[in-house]
C-alpha cells in the first residue's frame, strides 16, 4: 500500500483552495482519526476521492458518475456548493443480534455538487468516515421539471493500491451460490466461473465480483467492499480490471426494462462501504453497514424469538423423500445429472411432521420447518411457465395443516412457514397477503421463502432494482402479519435488519445442501473460513449446519468437507438469530455431541472474535443474551492447526461449567470425519487452553455460568 | 499352598480302603479335572474332606458335624454306607442375567452316612465338583419316628492352606453394609467393627466373616466361600481362627427361638461352596451359585423386563426432601448426628412425581420409583415399637396412585412399587396380599422392598432362618400376582434367582446412599472393586450408580469417591436387571456423559471379565442381548492405572460405533471427579486400545453394531 507524504495532501489543499470559490472543508476523518476520505473535483470537475488509513492510502485517486437514459452522463463539469461535516455517536439496541448494542459512531461529509452548465443538474456525495471503514453514497435531490431518474449505470471507482489477494465470488446477477476464490485482483476471472453445472439461474454478464468481496494487502491490511441500505436501487457488482487494478461499480440491469435503475426523486443510493481492519477478526466485529441503516420502523417486533429449528429439508437433499407429493422428481433426479430417481416418498406428509415435531419438542427446538408441504411442487423446476404454479395456501392432501399446527403447539413448538416461489414473484406478490394472513391464522411467524430458477418475467435477475422491490415488499406485508422472512436465493444483505427486523437471515450463499449433491465435491474446507469474513459482513446467514452423518451414505459421491466438531463450532461462528440443525433426528440420537446444538445459544449479548484469517481458520466467542453462557466456536480450512484460547472474555470471579468438543487426534474431514471428542472442565477468566483443530475441524465450547 | 504329594493321596486310599467296609468311591473330580475333593471319615468316624487344585490343596482336612437341640451332636461315630458317583452336564437359560446360556456340567459325590449306634441317625453329604469350584451340602433323609431337626450350629470347617489375603466383611447377622478390609486371615478382627454410627441394625456377635468372601493366595489363587440355596435354614457366617487359619461355619440364629435351624424332614442344608479361581475375573464369570440351584419354579416371566429406572430417592440422601408427609425426618436429622433438618417438602408428592416420569419418558427409562409414597414414614426410625406403623395401601393425601399410574402408563413409564417393612415383617405378610393385590391391578411389576432397622420381634435377625423364610415367603406370594422384588437390607443372594426369578436383585452392600451421609467419608475408591470379586458373586445388586454431581453441593462433608467415568463404568460392571440412574434428572440435563446411560444395556448375551485384580480393578465387557452391542466398564480404586482392551470379543468382521467415556487427563476422584473425555471411533475385532483410568476413575464404552 503506498504510504501518502504529506505533500500529496498539500497538493490537493492547494487545489481545493484554487479550483472551488470558497475554501470548504472536504475530507474528513474517523473519530478516532485512522480513516481519513479526501474529496475533490478534477480540473474538468469529475469527483475523485480517495482513502487513507494510518496514512497509508488505501483507495488511490478513484472518480464517481454516472450514465442516465434520458440524459447525458454526469461524470464531469461539476462544481462545489457546499459541504457540511458531521459528527454522530449513538448507540442502538439490537432486538436480536451478534451483540445487544451497536456504536454508531462517526463523522461525516456532505460534498453537494451542480452541474456548472444547464441543466444544473444536483448531485450530493455523503461521505461517512467511521473507524472500522469509510462509506459514501449519492443523493439525487428534487430537480426543477424532473420527477424520477433512470440510471444506465453508476460509475464509482475503486482504485486499489497493490494487487491484494482476494476472497470473491463472480458477480452473478442471479446468485451468491459460487465457491469463493481466492486469487490476486489481476487474477481475478469471473467469466470462466460461467457454467455451472448445479446452478438452476446464473448470469455473469462480465469479470466482475459480487460483495461483499473482501481482500488482503500484502501488508496484512484487510479491506471488504460492499453496500448498505439497498433499496428501490439495483445490486451493485465490482467490475474489475486486472491491469489497473480499478474496481468500478456495475449495477444489475434488467434486460427487460432496458436500465438499470428508475427511481423518484429525490433519491440516494445505497452507501458504498469499505470496511477497513489491520485485524481480519475486526472485519467481522465490524457494525458499519448496521449503522448506515435507518433505524427500525417496526415497534414491535417481540413476535418473534430468534430459535434453533429442525425440519423437513436435508431428506430431500439427501434422495430419501421428495418436495412433491407425486414423487416425480427428487434431487437426484435433477440435481446429479441423470442418476435414477431414488425416492418416491413425499416428505411433507402428517406423520413425518409429527415425528419432526416430536424431536424438537423432545430436544427444545424452538421451530419445525417443512418443505414441499403445498401444492405446486410437480412443476416446480425445469419449466419455462411457472407462473401461477405454487400455490400458497393449499397443503397437499397428504398434508394436514389444521392438525400439524395444533399438535405442535400443543407440544410448544412452532411451524415455520415454506413458500417457494420458483422465481416466479408476480405469482407470489398475488398470494402474498393470503399467505400471511394464512401464517397468522396459525401462529406462524416466520417463514423461509425461496426463489429457485430463472426469474419470470424474462429479462429480470434476482439482485436487479425490480427483485429489490419484491423483496423489500414482501418484507413490509410480512411485518404487517407479524411474519418474519428468512429467504433464499435473496438479495444481498446490506444492514436492513436494522430497519426490518423482520428480515431474520437469508442464505444468499453456497449453502450445506451443495454438500449432498454438488457435482464438483461439495463445499471445501475452505468455503467456510472465507463465508466469516465475505457473505456473513452482509447479514445473518441460515447456512443449516449440524450435519452428523457426515458421511452421507445415501449419497456415494459425496460428504460434507469438515469434521463433526466443525459442524458444531458452525452455531457459533455462523451467526443467524435462527439455526437448523439439519440432519435427520435419527443421526443425532446416541450422539453425545448432539449436547452442543442443545445448548447452544442463538442470540448474543456480545461477540469476540478472538483470532483468525481470511481463508484459513477463525474463532468466535459469544455470549448469550440472559444466561450470561459463553460459546465458543473455531474453525479451519483443509490444514490442521493448533489455536489458544485467552478466556479472559469471561466475566471476572466466576467459574463456568464448559463442555468442549473438539476433532479427535485422527480426525480428519475426509477419511475420519465423525471422531469427536467432548471434555468437561472448569474454566476461568484467569484461565488460556491451547487446542488441536484438525484438517477441516473444529473446536466448540459451551462455558455455562454456574 | 501346599502341594499334595502323591503319597498323601495314597495315605487316604489306604485309609479308605481300611476304615469302611466298602470300597467306595469318596474322591470326585471336576469334568476337566482341576478341582477335585476328597471324602473320609476320620478314624473316630467325623466326616472330613479336602480341596485340591491343580493337584494343589486349598482345603485341608476340615471336619463336618452339626449340634442339635434335642439330640447329641452328629460330629463323629459315623460309618459309611455308601457313596453315589454321577456326572451332570446340562445348559440352561437365564430369562434375564449376566448372560443367557448356562452351562451346569459338574461330577458328583453323594456320601450315605449313618450313626455307628443308636440311634443310627443317618446324614448324607452331597459333593458337586465343578471346573469353576466345589460344593457340598447336608441331606438329613428321613428318620424314623422323627418329622424334624432342631439345629444349634453347624460345624463345617475350611482348613486354609495358607494366610491368604483377604476381602471381608463381618459376619453381622443384621446388616451385610459394611466397608470391606483387606487383611490376611491373621488379621481379620470382626468384632473391632461393631460399632458403626451409620447402621441402623447391627450384630456381629464374634469374630466372623459374612459370604461371600474371597481370598487371594501369595500365589496368586483365588477362593470365594459362600453359599447356594439358602431354603428354610439359618444364613451361614464364618468363624475365623486367626492362628490354624480356620474358617468354621457359624449359623445364624435366633435368641427368640433359641435355635439357629429348626425344619422337618427330611431337609437339606444350602450348599456350601469355594470357587476356586487362577485368574480373578473367573470368579464373576462363574456360575456355579446359580447351577447349585433348582430349576425355575415360575412358568412365565414374561411380565417383567428388564430396565432402566430413576426415582425419587436420591433427593431424600441429599436432603432435599423427605420421605414423611410431615417433612419430621430427614436424612440430616437422622443419619449425620445432629445436623439440621434442611428439608421441609415431601418428596412423593405427585407433581414431584410427574417431573421424574417425564423425564423417563424422555430419555428412555422405564420404570420410576417412589419412595414415601404410602402412610408410617413418620414413624419409621428410631421407633421401638413399629409393628402396624406401615401401611402398603393407603397413599399419602398429596400422591395421587391413580392419577400417577395412568400418567405413567400413557408416557409409557412403569411405576416401581415401594415397600418399606422397617423390619417388621409380621407387618408386612399381614399387608402382603393386598399390597401386591394393588400392584397388579396398577399393572406395576417390581417392588423395592426394605428392611431398615432392627427386625420385630426382637431376638430375631436379618440372617437367621425366620427371615430368610419371610423373604422367601414374600418372593412366593409376589410370583403369584407377577411382582418381582428387589430386596433392601434382605439376606444375600445364594443363586435362588434361578428358582424364583422375580428375585430380581438386592442391595445387600453399602450402597450409594452411603456416599451421601455416612460420617466415615462414604465408600472409598477400593468399594466397588472389591465388591465386584466379593458380594456380586452372590447375584444382581441394586446398587444405584449414575451420580453426576459428584461434589453433593448439599452435602458439605460428602462427596462421591468416584470420577464419573467410573459412575458410568458401573452400569457394565455391577450386574443388575434394574439399573437406577439415581441422581436428580436436573443433574443429567447439558450432559453429554448422560448418553452412555441412555444407551447401556441391562440384559446380556454374554459377559467377558478381561482383566482384573481384586481390590484393585476390574474390566468387563457385556453383550446386549437383541442388539448385539457391546459394552465395556472398566473401574479402579485410588490408583491410576494403565489397562488395554483388546477388542477380539466384538464379532468378526463387524464394524461398531464405539463412544468411549473415559476420565480426563487431570481428571481425580477427590479433586476433579466429573471431567469426563468422550471419544467416538470405529472400532472392530481387530483393534486394541490402551486407556488411561485416572485415580477413582472408569473407563465406559459402548460399541453399537452399525
Amino acid at each position: 500500500m503506498k504510504n501518502v507524504p504529506y505533500f500529496f495532501f498539500a497538493a490537493i489543499l492547494l487545489c481545493l483552495q484554487s479550483c472551488n470559490t470558497n475554501n470548504w472543508e472536504t475530507s474528513v476523518s474517523s473519530p478516532s482519526g485512522n480513516n481519513s476520505i479526501q474529496f475533490y473535483l478534477s480540473s474538468d470537475g469529475t469527483p475523485n476521492y480517495t482513502v487513507a488509513h494510518n496514512n497509508n492510502m488505501v483507495i488511490d485517486t478513484s472518480s464517481m458518475g454516472f450514465d442516465f437514459k434520458d440524459h447525458h452522463p454526469l461524470r464531469g463539469g461539476l462544481q462545489l456548493i457546499k459541504t457540511t461535516l458531521n459528527t454522530q455517536d449513538e448507540t442502538w439496541e439490537m432486538p436480536w443480534g451478534e451483540q445487544r448494542t451497536v456504536r454508531n459512531h462517526y463523522n461525516s461529509l456532505r460534498v453537494e455538487l451542480e452541474e456548472i452548465e444547464a441543466p444544473n443538474r444536483k448531485l450530493n456525495i455523503h461521505f461517512k468516515a467511521y473507524d472500522d471503514g469509510v462509506a459514501f453514497r449519492y443523493e439525487f435531490p428534487e430537480q426543477a421539471g424532473r420527477d424520477s431518474i433512470t440510471i444506465i449505470d453508476e460509475h464509482t471507482e475503486f482504485q486499489l493500491t497493490g494487487d491484494h489477494t482476494t476472497f470473491w465470488i463472480p458477480g452473478d446477477w442471479d446468485i451468491y451460490e459460487q465457491l469463493y476464490q481466492t486469487t490476486k485482483v489481476s487474477e481475478i476471472d469471473a467469466i470462466a466461473m460461467r457454467d455451472h453445472p448445479n446452478l438452476a439461474a446464473t448470469y455473469i454478464p462480465e469479470n466482475a465480483v459480487n460483495t461483499p468481496v473482501t481482500m488482503r494487502s500484502d501488508e496484512g491490511l484487510h479491506l471488504t467492499f460492499h453496500e448498505a441500505d439497498l433499496t428501490d436501487y439495483a445490486g451493485m457488482t465490482l467490475k474489475v480490471d486486472n491491469e489497473t487494478l480499478k474496481l468500478t461499480s456495475e449495477l444489475v440491469g434488467s434486460d427487460r426494462l432496458g436500465h438499470k435503475v428508475k427511481t423518484a426523486l429525490p433519491a440516494k443510493s445505497p452507501w458504498r462501504t469499505i470496511q477497513i481492519a489491520d485485524r481480519a477478526g475486526d472485519l467481522i466485529e465490524s457494525r458499519l453497514i448496521e449503522n448506515l441503516n435507518e433505524p427500525s420502523k417496526l415497534d414491535d417486533v417481540s413476535w418473534f424469538t430468534p430459535m434453533k429449528y429442525v425440519g423437513i429439508w436435508w431428506e430431500m437433499h439427501l434422495g430419501l423423500s421428495t418436495w412433491d407429493l407425486e414423487a416425480t422428481q427428487d434431487m437426484n433426479t435433477f440435481a446429479t445429472l441423470g442418476q435414477e430417481q431414488t425416492s418416491t416418498k413425499h416428505g411433507a406428509n402428517t406423520e413425518n411432521v409429527k415425528k419432526y415435531i416430536d424431536f424438537a419438542a423432545a430436544n427444545g427446538f424452538g421451530g419445525v420447518l417443512v418443505e414441499g408441504w403445498n401444492t405446486g411442487w410437480n412443476y416446480w423446476i425445469g419449466f419455462e411457465d411457472r407462473e401461477g404454479v405454487f400455490d400458497f395456501v393449499t397443503p397437499y392432501e397428504d398434508f394436514d395443516i389444521d392438525e400439524i399446527n395444533s399438535y405442535a403447539k400443543e407440544k410448544g413448538v412452532q411451524m415455520i412457514m415454506h413458500h417457494e416461489t420458483s422465481a416466479a414473484p408476480r405469482t407470489y406478490e398475488k398470494q402474498m397477503e393470503a399467505a400471511y394472513e394464512l401464517m397468522q391464522k396459525h401462529g406462524m411467524h416466520s417463514v423461509k421463502s425461496g426463489y429457485v430458477g430463472k426469474i419470470i418475467p424474462k429479462g429480470e435477475y434476482h439482485h436487479g432494482q425490480w427483485m429489490v422491490n419484491h423483496y423489500r415488499k414482501a418484507l413490509e406485508m410480512a411485518a404487517e402479519y407479524q411474519v418474519a422472512i428468512n429467504a433464499h436465493e435473496p438479495i444481498k444483505g446490506t444492514g436492513l435488519r436494522r430497519t426490518f427486523p423482520n428480515m431474520i437471515a437469508r442464505e444468499g450463499l453456497r449453502g450445506q445442501e451443495f454438500n449432498a449433491w454438488a457435482t464438483d465435491g461439495g463445499n471445501p474446507p475452505e468455503h467456510l473460513p472465507i463465508v466469516a469474513f465475505t457473505r456473513m459482513l452482509s447479514g445473518p446467514i441460515d447456512f443449516t449446519p449440524g450435519v452428523f452423518d457426515i458421511g452421507l451414505p445415501t449419497k456415494p459421491n459425496n460428504q460434507i468437507n469438515t469434521t463433526l466438531a466443525q459442524q458444531l463450532a458452525l452455531y457459533v461462528v455462523i451467526y443467524g438469530p435462527i439455526q437448523m440443525a439439519c440432519d435427520l433426528p435419527e443421526n443425532y440420537e446416541g450422539q453425545p455431541a448432539f449436547q452442543f446444538i442443545k445448548d447452544v445459544g442463538v442470540d448474543w449479548e456480545q461477540s469476540k472474535v478472538l483470532h483468525g484469517e481470511v481463508g484459513d481458520f477463525v474463532t468466535i466467542a459469544r455470549e448469550e443474551r440472559e444466561t450470561g453462557n459463553w460459546f465458543v466456536g473455531a474453525i479451519t480450512d483443509e490444514n490442521t492447526r493448533e489455536i489458544t484460547v485467552d478466556f479472559d472474555f469471561l466475566a471476572d470471579g466466576k467459574t463456568y461449567k464448559a463442555l468442549i468438543y473438539r476433532d479427535a487426534d485422527d480426525a480428519h474431514y475426509r477419511d475420519n470425519p465423525e471422531a469427536v471428542v467432548i471434555e468437561n472442565m472448569d474454566i476461568d477468566s484467569g484461565m488460556s487452553k491451547t487446542f488441536v483443530l484438525k484438517e477441516g475441524g473444529g473446536l466448540a465450547i459451551s462455558l455455562m455460568v454456574e
